[in-house]
């Protein structure tokens, strides 16, 4: 009773794609609720008074969920970058030419962009990934060359790429992800670079969470107020043109998206398929988590947004995802940087969790043992 | 034309703790407006969007003029904790019982504390101080036994301690924060350890900054609104019977003060004049700042707050010191760890700074090369 679809359809390219998906990314399970209560446990013998450790708390009690531990101990720092173009920019959306996407994937490469001035000092990994950029990059050991497409294509007058174009950042990116997650109980980031990227994904949020494109658009890296008007247009004409289908992830990265952001999904299935932490940055790098988590929504309990974007659309994605950021430090540059800068946070909420003494170990008396004797 | 003055009266030893401090701390000068300067140009070339490392980019700029460069770069990271008990607590104005401080001195010496774990992680020296603990403590290589005197007096009934060893607590802190600095361009991070320390902290506040008892004092480890109450009425009773002189920083310190509160304002004082930044804590960290601050105003320029605490008369000390903290985690345990946990994202500010491409080395186009190439 299988209808016979015809080759190529989506009905049958969307059961391949779910099951390789599925197949790729059958290590997501929700977060061990019995291992997280042990840690519960644990937290609340630890030598300081109950809760005084804040968001640190909640944080280790994830990793030991994700890790599998009450002892929880990060084994791992990877940062994913996903670089892609966007014609959109003929728009007029950003006020950057298109060339610095490849420019600042060479920055990278070279170690002077602020995300790899980080990740030298804390001893992160770095993975680039030419998803879709424009021009032709040169060669290096360090550049994973996906070129998915050359540059996505104006959402304002037609979709981003095809469907097929979007399954492949996912398969792909689930394959760097799983690499950059090691053996597990990792941390891996992921970052974006693309000029114009802020356009595909306020139109992302747009779709899939269903706030108007006045909301989710901000100003990037644009300077006025007329600049965000016709930027705003531009996102709501894309939606009108193309009509994503906000019950169809793919659907939506394909036609309002962009490689990178695909990629970037992608990643985040693969890297909590092998048990590591993923740490969003901002705006792309949460649009990215909406798309996957649409695909998986288990994966929502492996997330930790690194910190708050001043992007506007931002604070839409982290509440549609339900997490409140480690940082809030005024920074909206992208590449992976709030989501590294969290990082020595993350490990010390685990370092503390797994290595602080507990009341009975340390011989300290804790609030009760005076409320007992003084009683 | 000089007043005999009784030896050991008030006006004399004013002028020896002047001139002895003074000597001590004649290394802290403001922060280099020139370098601060020189480095807001440097940041303004580097290959981001201007202002897009947000808070990061003014921490780096403050590190440049302290450090006297603009690549600069963090030495040395390190942690004095001091700890000191409070015969105040006779008034019930704590949960836990008063062994505690010197239990958690045996568990900062043993490594089981928070701070501890979060210091081994981050590679921070830790000095552990006793500046009044009311135990006696044993021997250890790592612990500098001050002892200034049992644990303040109960400050709801007169002064917490002389105002001899107010003068001692600063400067024994000055020679332990200098040793700390190191050779300079370090991050010295204050923590403390006293239970019931909240209170003297909340009177120090409502004295130096004229905010009622009302508004200066939280909970601490208290429970309840009845505690708090309670707690209020300490602090009010505290101020009245001691009426400490708001125009004399030592005169408040030894009135409604503590051993470890008045050594760590000797530790920011003595860190600074060695050209290291002073990290400070949560709000018993916050109030030894408002202190040094009285006694030496330019130590406020090397002054980062590591976190907003979630105790609330920490506001109030930030907001008298117009720093913005770091973090903001609703964390509330002192120690130190709000302090050593912001020393990576510092030191990721300086990182950026120093060692990120400009556009012109990266070859990257800013977005004034568009605006003149598509004028």
């Amino acid at each position: 009773m299988v209808p016979h679809s015809s080759p190529g359809s989506t009905t049958e390219r969307n059961i391949d794609l779910n099951s390789i998906l599925e197949e790729m990314t059958s290590g997501i399970s929700h977060a061990d609720p019995a291992m997280m209560k042990r840690a519960r446990i644990r937290q609340a013998r630890l030598t300081k008074p109950p809760g005084s450790l804040g968001r640190l708390e909640e944080i280790s009690v994830r990793l030991a969920g994700i890790y599998g531990t009450t002892r929880p101990k990060v084994a791992s720092r990877s940062l994913v970058i996903a670089a892609g173009d966007h014609d959109v920019v003929r728009q007029g959306v950003t006020s950057y030419p298109q060339d610095v996407t490849a420019q600042m994937v060479l920055n990278f490469l070279a170690g002077g962009a602020a995300v790899t001035a980080m990740a030298r000092l804390f001893d992160v990994d770095v993975t680039v990934v030419d998803a879709g950029v424009k021009s032709e990059l040169p060669e290096h050991p360090d550049l994973i060359s996906l070129r998915i497409g050359p540059g996505a294509a104006d959402i304002s007058a037609g979709p981003a790429m095809s469907r097929e174009q979007a399954e492949r950042c996912l398969i792909e990116g689930v394959r760097i992800g799983q690499r950059s997650a090691g053996s597990g109980s990792g941390l891996v980031a992921a970052g974006d670079m693309g000029i114009g990227n802020t356009t595909p994904s306020s139109a992302i949020t747009a779709a899939l969470t269903g706030m108007p494109p006045e909301v989710t658009t901000g100003r990037g890296t644009g300077r006025n107020a007329d600049e965000l008007r016709h930027k705003t247009e531009i996102v709501a004409r894309a939606l009108e043109v193309n009509k994503p289908d906000a019950h169809d992830p793919v659907d939506v990265l394909s036609k309002v998206g962009g490689f990178e952001i695909g990629v970037l999904a992608g990643v985040m299935l693969g890297a909590a398929s092998r048990g590591s932490v993923v740490v969003i940055d901002g705006f792309i790098s949460g649009v990215a988590a909406l798309i996957a988590t649409g695909l998986r929504p288990e994966l929502g309990d492996y997330l930790i947004a690194g910190h708050r974007s001043a992007e506007t659309g931002h604070a839409i994605v982290l509440d549609h995802l339900g997490l409140e950021p480690v940082l809030d430090l005024d920074m909206r540059l992208g590449e992976g940087t709030g989501a590294v800068l969290a990082m020595p946070v993350i490990e010390a909420a685990a370092a503390c969790l797994s290595e602080m003494a507990t009341f009975d170990e340390a011989g300290v008396s804790d609030s009760e043992t005076k409320r007992s004797t003084t009683a």
